[in-house]
Parts: C-alpha cells; sequence; structure tokens
C-alpha cells in the first residue's frame, strides 16, 4: 500500500513522495521504516523531529519531517482508519466443527465460525459471520446476532440476546442471576431470577464482566455500550446508548444510566438511581443520589466535579486547618479574659 | 396453574375469581395478561391502579385492584414462592458424557448432570443431582456434595471441597494459590500455598469470583453465605454463617468475618481483622480496623454509619469551613491589634 | 523425611532428637503429630506452648518447647523451603492430548503436559516442561517460554509472549483490547489494538486478571512482578521488576510502574503517570499525579502516608470541627459587638 493509496482512502493530500510504500503503522515513538505515524495532539509536536517512520499523517504540513505528509482534517479518525487497514483479521476457524457441541435444534447462521470446545445450547440462534472462540458457552435459546464476535471461556446464559456486531472479550459472564435474596430472619431465600440480558448492537464489552440478568424483565446495554474490563453491571440495569463504562466499576440493581454516559474507573453507583444522560463521573467516585444530565461529578460522595478538586486539596491540608483552629481557640480565649478584666 | 392452586400452595386466601389460569409472575409494571403480580411495599401502591397483571399477591385486599387477589402474611416470600414455581429447571445434560473428561478414580453420584468440555480430576467426588456446566474443572480430589450447580467455565483446584446445594457462578475459581510471598532482599519468593478452600452447604458464589486456598488449613466459607460478582476472597479468611458479600468487595487475608454480616459493594476489609456477627458495612467503605459485632460502619477510614453521614456532608463543605475560618482569623487580627492600641 | 534431613537442606542445627520422621508442615496452631512447625514472628511466642507440632523450626533455641528444634538464620525463608519440600507437584497430564486442540504449525517442547480441552493456534510456540491445563486457549504465535503453568481457563491472545517459570492463575485474560475509543460526535469508534502483551521470567499472575494488548508496542510486564487476583492492567502500561500487586487494583492505560513497587488492593492509579521504583501505595489509594521513587503514599487524592494517617484520623472528628468553628465565631461576634461598644 503506498501513501497515495492511504490519502485516497482518507481524502486526504499528499506532501512528497507518494509512491512510497507503507506495510504498518506505529506511534512517533517506535514507528520503523515502511511505517506512516500520524500527530493527534500538537503538544507531542516535537517527537516528529526523531521519529523513524516513513511517513506522516498530519492536519498541516511541518517543515520539522522531510518524509512524505498525507495532510487530513482529523489525524486521530484517520489514524484509527488506517489502523484498521493493517490491523489483522480476527481468524475465522476454518475446520470442521466436530470438536464443539451443539444440539441439532440452534440455528447457525452462515460463515459462523464455531472453535472447539464451543457448546451452543438447544434453540439457540447464531446469525451470520460471528464467531464463537473456544470454551464459549450459548445457554439454551439464546439469540446471537450478526457480525458479532465472542472471545473464549465467555459464558452467555439461558435466554439472553445479544445484536450485530457486538464484541465481547475472554471471561465475560452474561446472564448470571442477579443477587436478590430475602431475608427470613437468618437465612437468604433467593429470589428466581427470571429475566434476561439483552445486548444491543455494536456494544463492546471488556474481559471478566459480570452482567447479570433480571429479576423480571431485562438488564439491557443498549447500542453502542462500551465497557472496559473487570465491570459489574447488576440485574435490572438500563445502561443508555454510547455510554461508556471505564474498568473495575460497579452498577447497583435496577439502576438507569442515560445515552452518552462516561462511568470512570472504580465507580460504584448505588441501586435504583438514575444517571442522566452525558455525565461525566470521574474514577473512584461514590455515587449515592442520582445524577441530573450533563453533570461532572467525582468523589464519595459525589459533587460537581469543581468542587471536588477544591475538597480535595483541602483534604490534604486538615491538619494545618485544624492547627489553625485550635490557635484562633487559644487567642480567641486570652481576648476574652482580658475583655472581663476590664 | 389457576389463582386457586397459587393461594393454596402460599396458604393464602383468594379474594376475586380464584380459576383464572396463571402461567407466570411478573412485577407490576412488567406483567401482562396470565401473569400475576405483587405488591411487597406499599410505597409502590399506585402502580397497582395502572398494572396490566391478571391478579396480585398482596397482604390485605385493595380497593384498587379489580382481578382477584391473593392475601397473603408475607408478601414478599410469597413472591419469592410464585416465581420459584415459574423458574425454569436448570437444565440437566441427558446426552453422554463422552465428550468430557475424567479419570476412573472419581466417584460420580447419582443423576449428575457433566456437559462436555467437563474436566474432573482424579479421586474426584461428584454428589448426587448435581450439575457440571461446560468448561467446569474439578482438580485432582475436589468433593463436591448434591445437588450442587456449578456454572460454565468454574475452575475449583485440588482438594477443595464444595458442600451440598451449592451454586457456583460463571468464571469463578475456587483454590488458586494465596499471595503469599517472602522478600529475599530484591526477588519475592513464593510461599507454597498448602491449604485448601471448603465451601458449605447452600453457599451461592457469583460469577468471576476468587476465593484463594489456605496457606495452611482452609479458606472457609460457612454455610448459607451468599457472594455478588467479582468479590476477592484471600487465603485463610473465614466468613461466617449466613453472610452477604456484594459484587468487587475484597477481603484480605487471614480476616474472620462473623455470622449474617452484610459487607457491602467494592468494600476492603485489610488482613487479620475480626469482623464481628451482624455488622454492616456500607458499600466502598474501608476497613482497617477490627468491628464489633452489631456495628453499622461506612466511609475510610471507617466509622459508625451514622457520624459517616455528617462526615461526609461536612466534607462538600469543606471549602467554606476554610473561608469561615479565615475570616475569624482576620476578624480577630483587627481585634487584636484593637485590645494592643488599648 | 527426618529432623535432621529437614536441618541439612536448611543449613541449620538440631536441638533435640534429630531422628524424629516428619511428613509434613502446618501453622502452629493446626500442626498434628507428625508435622513440624515455626516461629517466624517472635509476638506469636505464646502459641509455642499449645502446639502439637512434632518439631520446630525457630531462630534461637526456646525451653518453651520440648519437641527437636531445628534453629535457623531466617525462619521464614525456612519455613517456605520446608513447605516447597511437602507441596505437591503440580500434576502433569500423561494421557495422551487427543482431547486438545493444535494445528501443525505449532511448536510443541519437551515434557509439556497439554490437558483436555486446551487449544494452541497457529504458529504458536510452547516452551520444555510447560502446563496449560484444561480450557487454556494460546492463540495464533502466542509464545510461551519453560517451566510455565497456565491453570484452567486462562486465555492468551493472538501474538503474546509469556516467559520462563512464569505462573497465571484461572481466568486470567491477556491480550484482550486496550480499550481505546476515538468520539465521533457520539458513538465511539474502536482504536484498533495493534499491540502485544509481554510477560517476562518469574512473573505470577493472579487468578481473573485482565492485561490488555498495546495500541502499539506493547504492554509489558517486567521479570519478578507478581499480581494477586481480579487486578486491571491497560494497554501500554509497563510494571517494573519484582513489584507486586495487590488484588483488584486496576492500572490505566500508558502508566509506567517501577521497580520493587508495591501497589496495595484496590488501589487506581489514572493514565499515563510514572510510579517511581520502591513505590508504596496504601489499599484504595487513588493515585492521580506521578509518584517519586521512594514514596510512600495513600488516599484519594494520594498524599504521603504519615499525612494521611493524621487526615484520616481528622476526617472523622470533622462534626466537632465545625462545632468548635462555630462556637469561635459566636463568641468573636460578642468581642467585636463589646468592643463597638466602647
Amino acid at each position: 500500500m503506498s501513501v497515495n493509496d492511504i490519502a485516497r482512502i482518507l481524502g486526504g493530500e499528499v506532501a512528497g513522495d507518494g509512491n512510497l510504500t507503507i506495510r504498518g503503522i506505529n506511534s512517533l515513538e517506535e514507528a520503523g521504516p515502511g511505517e506512516i505515524s500520524f500527530l493527534t495532539n500538537p503538544r507531542f509536536r516535537d517527537r516528529i523531529v526523531n521519529t523513524s517512520a516513513s511517513a506522516l499523517i498530519i492536519r498541516e504540513q511541518t517543515p520539522l519531517y522531510n518524509g512524505p505528509q498525507v495532510l487530513v482534517a482529523d489525524p486521530k479518525i484517520a489514524y484509527v482508519k488506517v489502523a484498521g487497514l493493517f490491523a489483522p483479521d480476527i481468524p475465522p476457524f476454518a475446520e470442521g466443527n466436530d470438536r464443539a457441541f451443539r444440539y441439532e435444534s440452534c440455528s447457525i447462521g452462515k460463515d459462523v465460525s464455531i472453535y472447539p470446545s464451543v457448546y451452543i445450547g438447544e434453540e439457540a440462534v447464531i446469525g451470520d459471520g460471528s464467531i464463537l472462540f473456544p470454551g464459549v458457552f450459548i445457554g439454551n435459546r439464546v439469540r446471537i446476532g450478526k457480525r458479532t464476535v465472542i472471545y473464549p471461556n465467555v459464558s452467555i446464559l439461558e435466554d439472553c440476546r445479544v445484536g450485530n456486531d457486538v464484541i465481547i472479550h475472554g471471561g465475560t459472564v452474561i446472564g448470571s442471576d442477579g443477587f436478590g435474596f430475602v431475608q427470613d430472619g437468618i437465612q437468604s431465600i433467593k429470589i428466581p431470577q427470571l429475566g434476561i440480558v439483552q445486548i444491543d448492537d455494536r456494544v463492546e464489552i471488556g474481559a471478566n464482566n459480570c452482567i447479570d440478568r433480571a429479576a423480571f424483565g431485562k438488564t439491557w446495554i443498549k447500542s453502542g455500550v462500551k465497557t472496559d474490563n473487570l465491570v459489574q453491571i447488576a440485574h435490572n440495569v438500563t445502561i443508555g446508548e454510547n455510554t461508556i463504562i471505564v474498568a473495575q466499576a460497579g452498577i447497583s440493581g435496577s439502576v438507569k444510566v442515560g445515552r452518552q454516559v462516561v462511568i470512570g474507573g472504580q465507580v460504584g453507583v448505588a441501586d435504583h438511581l438514575e444517571i442522566g444522560d452525558r455525565v461525566m463521573i470521574a474514577s473512584q467516585s461514590g455515587i449515592a443520589k442520582s445524577v441530573c444530565p450533563g453533570e461532572i461529578v467525582s468523589g464519595t460522595p459525589a459533587m460537581p466535579h469543581r468542587r471536588w478538586l477544591r475538597v480535595s486539596n483541602l483534604l490534604a491540608r486538615l491538619p494545618e486547618m485544624i492547627h489553625t483552629v485550635r490557635d484562633l481557640e487559644k487567642r480567641l480565649n486570652i481576648l476574652e479574659m482580658e475583655q472581663h478584666k476590664e
């Protein structure tokens, strides 16, 4: 692939020798001969001087670099597109599937890859072009859409539904029982969890996530949601379109999260709350009250982010503050004594 | 199943047409024709008016609802019982088990379901009626009791013991090595973990939990304990009867947790502590000292819950407090100067 | 094995009957006849009196114990050595590997154990003496070193590299995609993750960890690192030699952690930071700024540990502090009024 080819795909212009062959993409620091690199943040402009990349994707032509430059309006989007060109395909499993187990009653689409040690339950449906890696468990009546990739050792339990173009990373469990018990004096009596998990199109779920099935109805991950690793989503939660949840966050039961929300790493959200659209929650925050749309919150208990920044600064200075208060107290005692003497 | 049948099972009375056929149970909002619903919390009384449920489980007859009502002393317990009637059975695996691997020396009880890709080690024992889903690993000499359900891709390592009527959700690892090292100047030398994990009867372990084997003796999860997803239980921990541990909590090594304790989500408990019976720990708390029986604690560092509520309220007001202190300081400076002038 | 044998291996001296046969090692409380025990911490000296151990490893001979004593310079190191003598070997899988799947193009060393339901991808390399437990997934072109143990249901995705003498506990996912997206107004566009994970020699990774592949280059876990369970390591992170990461900690993208660092349980480290060599981070801390070598930090936001101890003590006393400030305010009001009257 030539620099010209890349420019054409990106709809960009070439400054310099467009005939150069490019066989990969890499960061400015790590790129070598034959690789194209990119500048997405002007802050890293000085890295251009030392890069060994053979070509550069950039917004405006720079005199800092001698090789061919591909000029594009949005270098970040351009980088993602070019990375996509060089990303290896997820390998299909071409061999026969006699090493996987599936019931006669399941329905498998066209061009589906079923790796060894996959289990597909009764009446399950797998859409065209989907890939099930080794150790994937598909429960009875589960429905998987088209072009969905399910990485090794993922479990999707009975009756759950997964949309099209979904990616589920390794070890994730979808459709385990919600954590619901009735207290009978001493013992906890299990509340049967009769609902399902529904995951809509273009969702990406990280590794070792847990998404519990609903007590009734569904736990619902709407289209375009992305979760990082080790995320916990409890029963009856709804996550709105295109929301992002960073690693190790936990969303308690029946929470409704809006669309385009960003939930930071290790955040905890208490049960039955509403998190409005486009809310941003800083990492490690503890959310004990609902959050209105568009708010940016931090801390435990959560507060407006700007306030948290001030509070967290003051926290470290509590010892001095206490010292000041005690000093004031002493001085006031003296003043009062003097006043009384008069 | 008729409304009369359900009332009989619950030991309740019917107000209205008891002959109506019921084919499921659902929440007030989601119930449709043919489904029974329930009111467990008077707070949601107004939802009765709009429900499409065909029958209602309730404490006392209500004029807000026209259909048949099943009157019971405890609607929550009643709901759980009825949900159990309609919950699908966990499907046994009826096919031959030539797709699972097991040693001749293992002992399999009656009516055991062994799904494909299960591995059962030497001298392992599986009790009557237990179900091992695909990808379950049972190490050498592991003992599993009766009617225990082990969901997909769970690993139970050598010598561990699991009781009767236990449920272990997908991806959980039981019996991994405790995290114990001796520092030899620079490197960490692994301390062999020679103990086991023992899980008693009627325990339910969530998905993707980690319960480490003891250095010596056992890590012990006593009967009736329930853990949510992504819980970490370190080596030599004891969890007392009927204790509940919510998602993403972590219990450090050698901690002794009493019975009927509730440990909230994302709580951390430092090593070698004792958590007394019936303690409640609010979510995200950091427990650095032992907690006496019956205490309710919150926060980091943990304190009595009521105090934490006040402290956490004050936290957000630290900036104003600092402001007040500085103001006092200025006014005091002026007063002192005036005093000196005199 | 006799007490004399053990003393010889440890390079220690025997006080008492060295001919006694020892068949195991246990803690002072749990040891029984035939077992040797040890005192590593003088604090537990009184436990010696009640132990039923048949022999004792100790620094200096004690009159509190009647049985044979093995005197060594460092009882902790000695205990680890003796525990190693009695630790069961990790069982190799001697049976044929027709129940595992592997491509012709992979390369398997000598004395490798491949359990059933293992998957080994194209051109993968497994070094001599390594053990792959059931459900292990080895992606295409993955390289595993010698004497490495990979426990059940671990996934190691394409192109990742694992060194010699590594232990990876159950359910861990290595090489899942880094969590990288470009925002296109509303949707998140996936950034292809073209790098790998490299794990060097003598690393031990806990159960249900997630270690993401780099966007470019590698996520790098250097030799001797030990991670506990449920740890998250994001893309492009480097963890320096012999660093320890306790359970449920999360390290965000592109963080550089030095060598011999100790990161406590449930710690979160924000992206792109540098954590210097030998830093210690207390559990549950939130690290938002880089930390200089040798520092000991705690809290959220992180501060020097000693300061955090004072701050966290003061936190619980905030209500009294507020009370004092209000009291000062009132008294000052009175003083000012009196002053004005004059």
